[in-house]
């Protein structure tokens, strides 16, 4: 293991304090702040005495798909949403162990199943002003009051019968709840959108693909590279319509940096998979959009990965950090993305200051930073007809949704991933509404070293790997850093480990009953004391294998991971658990 | 509460040296030994350090169903096997948190579900000579090599589509691997067959109604009281062919005297419930038979319940003990019987020597010791079209098929049970094959005091309570007792606790995922030190209303118990999930 000692001298980087207030020991979003640090201040549980954590209690949900949502905890409440069928639990952390406290079922319609691409998942809810907010795999986005349970509007946002479907965790800026539709592999378009908190009402909705119109490129509009408002580019960088099915979907992480007034989303694969059906960048498919959050106005936008030849969908996290860059502050947006690459923003212009891979990458030979263009790699190109063998990342990219973790302590970036990589075969695909719009056979392997996951804790200074720990399976969890210096993650087997943020050492570990691939979170309990939670319950994309959702007609997009995963139903079972802890 | 002293003086009570053999530290057959005291000889987990028990690991089972099985631990493998589909999982504990060895999934026919008339339960496997044994909801007993996990064979025993189901735990007593049926709500006649245990082929079966060849009542038989071979009473104590369809299953628990050499076995309630369509005492039904176990053959019988008034099935477990009565050392069998009754047998007669009410009774005023009678209430007594209220017990009993435990450290007979009253109203009803054969509207209630459910330690040298703790929702689940003195037992809200075997003291407790209707176990680990097991997972007739599974032909039967436990999905969810505790 490498020492974080260098990313230790020179000036602390540190979330925007706008971004990430102080601690009030809660857990009100997925990624505790609008910086996405998903770091606590709290240090009751830290290097010295983590060894000695105990299971507080659990809770079933009843539910034996994907869990990768995250608790929150507001008040002496705790709330959690389930895989479809979209339950959200409230639970009274002021009584012991937890009962149940309420629980609103909203009754999903059932066909959102057979469109779902990837398992069945949701990424967690969000709160605001004394109500939950969450969206249901059919496409609608519900406010529930979080004291009694009821509901308080409920807005249809998504069409299943074209196959779209909501999974990712609303973000709440302001008044307006930002909610974005999932479906590239069924041919959906991309959006955001931004409803009303109080009443659901859409405030605005922002495309990812279309008319400078409809993506709400205005007179805001000036990314730091050569694009520019009025080419329609979201059209003309396509084939003829080809945009009207080209995915660009919003299933992934959401930031706002309250001084810049700025939310910052990205936009996912550009549909079909087949690279060869649409040539063209595919604007603005897997990128990341800055756009004001009353408007929805497109402020600047930059293209991780033009033209995506591997579904490399742009819709990580961003974590939005302050740092010294060649000697200069600079407000920045960290993503460690899908197509591999650990990527620093300057967040204000959208401009590129650094791109290093954290993960087996050739599917592309770094990032031009005078353009900001990802240098492809011409060998790894998918053709229709002709497998090609051997690329890396997978379609799952060095890093899926799996959100990451950071600490102003260490200054790393602490990244649950994936070591996989591919043969690919493009396929002729016509779109039919409401089915599997892929056109491509993937078959994935391990990747280097044979193991087929690994966590990085990433040096931001340096701009390299302080230590990484290789997992058997992609570490498919999210990442959990606090003041202790210890950081949390699950794995697909079960384990729920912590280890030291300074140097990767594990200190504890736990098997939980199901594979992990939930959110861990902290937070200060009623009782004055520390706890940590996580979902277990395995499934996703990479764990459909166990938790059983493959549709057949879905073959295309599931059955890569389907045979690198194989041997994960022999050691780790469905059934979604909450698991909460504490010292003794 | 009470003290124990008094059941402490006097000479001990034992089970017999040859039932319940030196504890070895593993846990083959669900009761334990063939005694059937679920006790072990553990102590390093004992009242004064129970308290510190914490999670050793924990393994979901990805049933949501109601999970009523112990696990067995044989060697260093544990063995589960769930509710439909019964899958039977081994788990490696020589392994660090015992991962997933290999897993059988006997795919039972679906149509099973529907026939089963209170959730999809299983109760448990058996273990001898390196082979698994287990039943499966549609009728098959099945053998699996206990180390690679492979089928040896499968025995077609039930015929679901006249609602034959089977859901009990089969014992094996020397070659032979005991089965019995369910489906007393769905008029399928009763019976217990013997299967070989090598190649699995029916050696004998014995119905529990019809003429005396087929009850395999023949020249052993010597009952105590008044009945007799060649009355073929089994035929003439029920209308015209109404045996044919009578229930008297055998989906209990089969205990075994080996220097006897003759096994225990309970009969279910005749069927259909309203007796008004079944005048006569319905031999041999909600009663008891000692047979050999390798022809079958009846030694004797007693009747817990004639013509049985309230689906007061007999299955309960049977305790074998020796003990002194009058002065006299004789060999017993101790029954907690559904009717509300611990009864205390001679076991080689069928004698009653006592029978005390352990809870509230009001449907019967006693039994007749000179003639072993039940002393029926006429009160109390169903009638077609006419509502009968409060009446005590429910038609799930006292004590409905959660099993008992005794210490002999104590003297004392530690029952889970209910504490819940009914009324009832007879209705006609017509045969069908395969579908509810009833002809009673129940509505429960709770019983005296509100609680719906209790925990009694038994005094059986003075035939009265030494103590008894109430709890919310009926005691589901089956009781533990150690020779470290403590009583493990959970609860329908999912504590799992342990109290003080001498005066029921609350030791510990853990808050599990799901409500515990599972039966709890102890073993010694690999490593040496001793762990306790159980699993958690709502479910069966009393958790049907969270587990989900009412079938709507059904209601006659579940409507009463979802009606007093509609609270019970406030406070707990489904979800099966082992969980293994130890001493740090």
């Amino acid at each position: 293991m490498m020492s974080p000692a260098a990313a230790q001298q020179g000036p602390a980087i540190t979330p925007p304090a706008a971004a990430a207030p102080p601690d009030d020991g809660q857990w009100t979003m997925p990624a505790k702040n609008y910086a996405s640090t998903r770091y606590s201040e709290l240090s009751e549980i830290n290097e010295g005495d983590v060894g000695k954590l105990q299971v507080a209690f659990t809770f079933s949900t009843g539910i034996n798909k994907g869990h990768e949502a995250a608790p929150l905890v507001i008040g002496g409440t705790m709330y959690i949403v389930t895989p479809y069928p979209n339950i959200l639990y409230a639970l009274d952390l002021t009584k012991p162990s937890a009962p149940l406290k309420w629980f609103y079922r909203p009754n999903p319609e059932p066909a959102a199943q057979g469109v779902a691409c990837c398992d069945v998942v949701n990424r967690g809810a969000a709160f605001s002003n004394g109500r939950i907010f969450f969206n249901t795999l059919d496409g609608h986005t519900i406010a529930v009051d979080a004291n009694t349970g009821q509901a308080i509007w409920n807005t249809k946002v998504g069409n299943i019968n074209i196959g779209e479907t909501v999974t990712m965790a609303p973000l709440v800026v302001k008044d307006k709840v930002l909610v974005g539709n999932s479906g590239g592999e069924m041919g959906v378009r991309g959006w955001i959108k931004a409803l009303d908190a109080n009443d659901g009402h859409v405030v605005w909705t922002a495309y990812n693909t279309g008319p400078d119109a409809e993506v709400l490129i205005g007179p805001e509009f000036k990314p730091f590279y050569d694009m520019d408002k009025g080419k329609d580019l979201g059209v003309s960088s396509w084939p003829p319509d080809a945009w009207k099915i080209g995915g660009g979907n919003v299933w992934g992480w959401i930031g706002y940096d309250p001084e810049l007034d700025l939310i910052y989303h990205g936009t996912g694969n550009p549909g079909p998979w087949n690279p060869d059906l649409r040539p063209g960048d595919n604007k603005w498919t897997a990128g990341i959009f800055a756009r004001n959050p009353d408007t929805g106005a497109a402020h600047w936008y930059y293209q991780w990965t033009p033209h995506d030849q591997h579904d490399y969908d742009g819709i990580n996290e961003q974590i939005l950090l302050d740092m010294n860059w060649e000697g200069k502050p600079r407000k920045v947006l960290v993503r460690p993305d899908r197509n591999g690459y650990v990527y620093i923003l300057d967040r204000t212009t959208g401009e590129v200051l650094s791109a290093k891979p954290f993960g087996a990458v050739n599917s592309s030979k770094g990032v031009d930073l005078k353009t900001g263009r990802l240098i492809d790699n011409p060998e790894k190109r998918p053709t229709t007809g002709k497998v090609v063998r051997d690329i890396c990342p997978t379609a799952a990219g060095v890093k899926d949704w799996q959100p990451s973790a950071f600490s102003p302590r260490t200054g790393l970036l602490y990244i649950p991933h994936n070591n996989l990589c591919m043969d690919e075969e493009g396929t002729e695909v016509n779109y039919i509404a409401g089915t599997p719009y892929v056109g491509m056979n993937v078959r994935m392997i391990p990747g280097p070293g044979g193991h087929r996951g690994e966590f990085t804790a990433w040096d931001l200074a340096n701009q390299k790997p302080a230590w990484k720990l290789k997992e058997n399976f992609p570490v498919w969890s999210g990442a959990l850093v606090t003041a202790g210096d210890v950081v949390f993650y699950g794995t697909m087997e079960g384990w729920f480990k912590a280890v030291s943020a300074k140097t990767g050492d594990l200190l504890w570990q736990f098997k939980t009953s199901s594979g992990i691939i939930g959110q861990p979170i902290t937070y200060r309990g009623p009782d004055g004391h520390q706890y940590v939670a996580v979902l277990a319950g395995v499934g996703g994309w990479a764990g459909a294998v166990v938790s059983g959702d493959l549709d057949p007609r879905d073959a295309t997009a599931a059955l890569g991971f389907v045979n690198a995963m194989k041997d994960l139903k022999d050691v780790t079972t469905p059934g979604g658990s909450l698991y909460v802890f504490r010292l003794p």
